[in-house]
């Protein structure tokens, strides 16, 4: 097995596989198309490896085909309700009701209660992009990461997405605030392979290269207390002030909801703030500059933001995507299972 | 030398010596808060020992005396022209008014063009907090740090700043997207200390101890990748989103300004999407989970982000603040120099 894909050819076998499961027809669509466009990237963390993943959430009931409902609605901010709708068609809704709000306010924010999986956090922000705005996509997610001192599970991998148009293109990052996905900690431990000291601890709080043991134990911070705090005050932007976070019992009583996800989008209207040609030559000039720059030995090109993404995902819709023995064996099961 | 000083009495001093310098009286005193608040705080990179700097800033005409005025204003989004004034003025008339902004459409958003060195990023951003806002602050700086994959200064410190109103407090990330301050590195080599190993490189691009080397080489982002995509996006939103960093010369040529500051700052205005009690209660949750969670061997407690420094300040106020050797000396030199 394994084999090349066409992208449209995947997110139509994506869109047939979640239908065949029970979701709603255009639900189906966008979380096809939130995982091909992930893998197409290679941001393989978030790609067709949850094809099967998806299936089991719905038939678990914790993605449902819910429509999704605004609760709070003032000038430039929204707080949406997903209803547990899955989180590519609620995502893209928020997000374009924060670009629909920065046209009328120059900027517009969008915070989501009751999200589900929320997949690559770009896949929202991009939508700026075509209107020449700025976009930023946050979500909260269940605890995998250590706090700085710590060594258990506190905070989710709790990623930051910020993307910007350039002139003919993009600019972006797009991270989780730990070292790594704990996906790649568990291929790893299918694999039999080892990680690199310094992506998990062990139950004891050690530095280990045992995948296993990182598993039991938590994800690191990037870079320290400083990827500590930016996953702490994302949580706070998106799962506490959504709401997701915080469960009110009966009998007045409450407590923490902390797989329940809350997302949180925001738009800015770059010409209201500068001409468009002012922006797009400034920043030109800054990445070039940047790229341009002297390399360390053996380093072959100077990156910037993105940009490996946007060259894999122009490579993924000339010459389609490669699927490995896994993932692919994992699609061809889904469709023999649902008789495709 | 070196002594414990009250903090209003710092205040007024530097009042006096940037007075003395000829800073109009408005700035002189917000450009002393600023320092002194950093100080208070213990962070000393933007703290006392930049005293001399601002007169010598003031004295060479990179800072002036100069009205901040508004350029564009455009529903919940303004831009401001600094022309230069001091960054403590400038930066907390465009927080106040992201504030103003957020307080009409939930959301406001200020960039400043022009701006001048800003210190502590949390100075302006914590003036959301009495608002019950939540408040995030940028800037853009010289270049000192190198690309992921580079060996020479191409995109400046940049921190980002983001503080929460807790229900009696605050909890904030504010840090350079540098592993350090390049001022810990000019103090190292003044001491002739050795700096740790992945703080800087040399000019060849190697890891170095020396801190001489480690400025004429460059700074490390923190987190590697992610730092340095982190920071580039910080100078998108300040330097170029501002127009600073952009020169047009008579001749239609375009060039680099690299060392023009541009300001971000933004104001949430948490009521409007959730109720302040249940986003205290739902923030209050995942902090205290968090700082009562198991810790590492031999680590004394786990910290919230922005906590060492709210403790550091209340012990400021109360106790006052011990200056060492060199800013005390500095200090009194300055006084001695004015006739003070």
């Amino acid at each position: 097995m394994a084999g090349i894909y066409k992208v449209e050819d995947l997110i139509k076998t994506g869109t047939a596989i979640f239908e065949a499961a029970g979701f709603r027809k255009d639900y189906a669509e966008r979380v096809a198309d939130n995982l091909v466009t992930a893998e197409a990237r290679g941001v393989y963390s978030h790609g067709l490896v949850h094809l099967i993943d998806y299936v089991e959430f719905f038939q678990r009931g914790m993605i449902q085909n819910n429509d999704v409902e605004i609760v709070r609605d003032f000038g430039a901010v929204t707080l949406f309700d997903a209803h547990h709708a899955p989180g590519a068609p609620s995502g893209e809704l928020a997000m374009d009701k924060a670009i629909e709000k920065a046209k009328e306010h120059g900027i517009g924010l969008s915070v989501v209660k009751n999200g589900t999986h929320f997949g690559m956090a770009y896949y929202y922000a991009r939508r700026a992009l075509k209107e020449n705005m700025i976009g930023l996509a946050f979500t909260n997610a269940g605890d995998m990461v250590a706090p700085f001192g710590g060594k258990s599970k506190q905070i989710g991998t709790n990623p930051i997405c910020i993307t910007v148009p350039t002139e003919n293109g993009e600019l972006t990052f797009d991270a989780a605030t730990s070292v790594q996905a704990f996906n790649k900690l568990y291929h790893a431990s299918v694999e039999g392979r080892s990680i690199p000291l310094g992506w998990a601890i062990d139950p004891d709080g050690n530095d280990t290269t045992d995948p296993k043991l990182g598993m039991q134990g938590a994800l690191l911070p990037f870079g320290g207390y400083k990827g500590y705090g930016l996953g702490f005050m994302v949580h706070l932007i998106t799962g506490v002030l959504s709401g997701s976070s915080l469960k009110r019992n009966d009998d007045g009583s409450i407590e923490e909801n902390i797989h329940n996800c809350g997302f949180n989008f925001c738009a800015i209207d770059i010409n209201r703030l500068i001409d468009l040609k002012d922006f797009f030559d400034g920043e030109k000039l800054f990445a070039d500059r940047v790229a341009a720059s002297p390399k360390k030995e053996n380093v072959e090109r100077i990156y910037l933001p993105g940009e490996i993404e946007v060259e894999k995902y122009q490579k993924a819709l000339s010459d389609g995507i490669f699927l490995d023995n896994g993932v692919e064996g994992n699609m061809l099961k889904l469709k023999e299972r649902f008789g495709l």
